[in-house]
């Protein structure tokens, strides 16, 4: 059955909010086995949002909406929802308790304004939202279901996971897409590709998606058809394809990340890790602890931004800065055994670079960065030419600092 | 002039990749008082990739689009484009020699697979790509701008800077849109709407829109209307009204951020700052460095994510962490205390709480988050509940203490 879904705002259109929810809403939809076809974007317009729910509900099964059932006036949904489906605004009074005392819980008196939220059109499916006052409203309908939702991401997404998702599971709508993604770090798109293609035998309903970003390049396999087993045949066979031709770059799969993969080797191993950070200023602890649990594993890290740091807290020699400047691989290695020192962890990771715009020289151009790792058994730096905007040059080095550790622990190279 | 984007990608429907591209391209393509009035994704197929852009140019003047122009099989925007505008595929020799260069600029052969790239339809106009291989396409008619961008998002972003915006002002096409955003923090939406309902006396033309996000709650004003100087009027009759109601959550404009206004704050009183953090994980350092030039005031942090390390390196006492928890008032004043000590900073943060989703408990649930601050003159800590998910827990908890920090500096409250 076929999805569609409309996100509603100005902000969307005005370009200062990045839309998050779709791609939420798309990949939770995905994994049901609907297939995503059209998603668009509309104004806070009341007419405009009319005329995109009247087109979506006639080309899809499913609709899913959000934004636009904020407290305030330029919060249209339900006015459009009225106008579309011929329904009127209705007091909850049930509800309106429910928004008063979350306020009251939060200590604070309800405003009055949101006394707006508990009205309701008329015969709606209520989808709770444990987290703020907007509630999802759903039109079902023999033939479609229209679903509106909040556009606070956060809210949006408890409402999909508790409410969305096991509504939707309860009608039986699809048949699951098989789906397997294949992470990498340290190698780049057309390399893979080159690699890749080398022996590959297309087989039919089964398509290779080369997906680069910060954390490296996803290779996605999706397989569709109604002859289940012989498709996920298919699947398994492109996977292990893949998996035979470039083994080393491959870090995880699906929902797994640098960090949760690293979190597991360490955990795995009962070894420890901490980090001396400069030109990322704390990010690479920042995408370590993302992991709930992170705490068994990760010290902590010294962020040394100022040089005079570098030396006191991670006794980075006066000298060595001198002669070789924070930005080398002598100054990286001995971040990282001064780490190691100062944290009494098994292994350190040490970054330094230039993350740009300025700062770049023609020896050492923006986006030069030196990544540094201590164990008991090696100290080394590498070097890294990221060479793009500044804060992809800081994330691209995190990435590729996690990367080297996993190398390391696994003995790859 | 209406403006359409159309996003491309399988992994777009997919849902695993958020696009980030479209919000780039309509915040440009706004503030050159250009309408953008549609947004649209569809997957990597052909013949609905030629769909899309056949309805896009129909309706809209200026048709920008993203993404399938990478070198690997799933790549079918070139396809659709020739179809659609009946051109054909041609070799440019010249482009060809621009990739290979910058391979060999990376110390890397060019890959036989990127050759693709210097196919191009038949008489396009090229936008440059700086960062990679894959230019911009531009198929220009008397009615019509059609314009197929990269999707890699620093590739875009740098096509749109460079060629795109200077190729469109060159166009003289629109009117620009006035817009002023006000950016607060510590006030919820519902209360701003309150406050601000007040004595609102409302202007046509002029709209006010709430954006709630973790930085906080963003007030947009749009002004729009052919009478640019009476439509000016009123925006800036808005915008004062706003400043003078809820003048101390109002922290900066447009394109101000927390970290900018921070950094601008600390260059011109001369003073530096310094982190200790716990449940953020380094992200506080992280986003004060997302400003270029923070090295003038940013010394760095210390994550003290382990006890033993708030011990160690904080100086935060045995006996205090037994008695009270990390995660207490008086752990997050210690912390701030010791960080000042170490970094011999004029002002310290610190954030210890709880970002879940596990370790909550009745007195302290998720989202409770101690922040403190040490200077000269004041060491405190204050008490929040964020209540939201990890990651956003962590946002907002960096966000309240470089508002806390904003305040104290400008002596507000």
């Amino acid at each position: 059955m076929d999805v569609e879904i409309i996100t509603i705002g100005d902000e969307l259109l005005l370009g200062r909010t990045i839309d998050t929810n779709s791609a939420y809403i798309a990949h939770k939809i995905s994994a049901l086995g609907l297939n995503v076809r059209f998603k668009s974007s509309v104004g806070d317009d009341v007419a405009e949002i009319e005329e995109a729910i009247k087109l979506a509900v006639k080309r899809s099964g499913v609709v899913i909406a959000t934004g636009g059932l904020g407290p305030t006036d330029d919060d249209n949904t339900k006015k459009a929802i009225v106008k579309v489906f011929q329904r009127r605004l209705v007091f909850d009074e049930k509800l309106l308790e429910d928004i008063r005392a979350r306020y009251a819980r939060r200590g604070i008196e309800m405003p009055a304004i949101n006394q707006n939220q508990a009205l309701l059109p008329s015969g709606s499916h209520i989808f709770k939202n444990k987290i703020g006052s907007a509630v999802g409203i759903g039109v079902i309908e023999k033939d479609f279901m229209f679903i509106a939702l909040p556009g606070v991401p956060v809210e949006m997404r408890q409402i999909i996971d508790d409410e969305i998702i096991p509504f939707l599971k309860g009608k039986s709508l699809g048949r699951p897409l098989q789906m397997v993604t294949l992470r990498t770090n340290g190698i780049i798109e057309s390399q893979l590709a080159e690699i890749l293609s080398q022996d590959l035998k297309p087989e039919s309903g089964v398509k290779l998606a080369y997906l680069p970003g910060e954390s490296g390049v996803d290779l996605r396999v999706v397989g569709s058809g109604d002859k289940v087993e012989i498709v996920g045949e298919s699947v398994r066979r492109l996977v292990s394809y893949i998996e035979k031709k470039v083994s080393k770059h491959i870090y995880g799969r699906d929902s797994d990340t640098l960090p949760s993969v690293i979190g597991q080797l360490l955990n795995d191993n009962d070894k420890t890790v901490a980090a001396a950070e400069s030109c990322t200023g704390g990010m690479l602890g920042e995408m370590i602890t993302t992991v709930s649990g992170s705490s068994k594993y990760f010290l902590g890290s010294i962020v040394a931004y100022a040089n005079e740091i570098k030396e006191r807290q991670l006794g980075v020699s006066k000298g060595l800065l001198e002669k070789h400047g924070a930005v080398s691989e002598e100054c990286a290695v001995e971040m990282a055994v001064g780490c190691r020192r100062v944290f009494e962890c098994d292994y350190a990771l040490s970054i330094t670079g230039i993350s740009g715009p300025d700062g770049g020289s023609e020896d050492k151009p923006v986006g030069t960065t030196y990544i540094g790792l201590s164990s008991a058994h090696t100290n080394f730096a590498r070097r890294f030419n990221f060479g793009v905007d500044r804060q992809t040059n800081r994330a691209r080095a995190c990435y590729a600092a996690l990367e080297l550790l996993r190398r390391e622990i696994l003995d790859i190279d």
